[in-house]
């Protein structure tokens, strides 16, 4: 499925926290460079989400706030 | 401000398209890596932003889906 | 691509409404029933949405509000 | 309350899954058409929601993407 | 209607700021104190707001982040 | 940090329920007037909140909805 959501940054599982509901996936998008994500666990096994696996951060543009120092 | 939000990328704008209300930010967060934002004008202008500028793409970790091919 | 949001629910576009920055989707997902979506016009269009096309409307389960009356 | 949110779609309960923080919702808008809601517990508890209890899934037109095969 | 989002704050309409598609509301929660909402025009016009409405501001708890200075 | 997000309500942490994996905090924003909030617990640690602590009730324009009785 293609999606409407501007933002498909390409990445891999660096490290996979189960809890009783949310799972939460660190990707790293490029060396150094981590996105934190949480999903549903459901989601995750149905995913099937491990170490190490090729994915996606999927984020939608209006989802992303910018902030200066 | 420190925010509770997960996600705070560094990078740089490197492309700014202002509309009527909304304001596309294009920021590169490392080379080739790059994130869209849109948020309104006005804060894009209280923001000060520019081409060049050093900005933090920031992000909830509920708002990063995850995506398979 | 295969995505973690809970819900994808097929339709078909029923209605297209292009403004400068945004457009408007009605998506018809069962006879009578339908969701209406705004996306950027580039997404539109980097999507071929066109009237009559088949779509499916994707929704985080956490965006789904509960209301009764 | 009559609220600014665009979708508003009548359905039933169909499945409850009480966690210990969230609820997750399952609403039946039509025959074979279902869609997933995750509200906190305490909101679950304040709505009075049961199996079979008439309700209405509210989305927010900006909360749904749209994906093309 | 009576929905899940855990906050409802009673307010009056200070400012409509109506654009092409959306239209700005500021709602004045308590003497001094704004919230600013983006609704789409639509909404507006259907939930006829006008200057000094008694309305709420409707916000999911996981829509709102916490900064410290 | 400054950022984009339009609303940042200065208030004090009133209550604090701690989880397993997130953490509700409400704010007193005025007086009589809380806004309920759900964030990560380790973002909750992170920000070293405390029960009385000075914080802002950060939260972007169009995550507020609009609602009339």
């Amino acid at each position: 499925m293609k999606i409407s959501a501007r933002n498909s940054l390409k990445g891999t599982v660096k490290q996979l926290t189960v809890g009783a509901v949310n799972t939460e996936v660190v990707i790293e998008i490029s060396p150094g460079v981590e996105i934190v994500s949480i999903i549903t666990k459901s989601s995750a096994e149905s995913l099937g989400l491990t170490d190490g696996k090729e994915v996606y951060a999927v984020i939608k543009s209006t989802d992303v706030m910018v902030g200066i120092e």
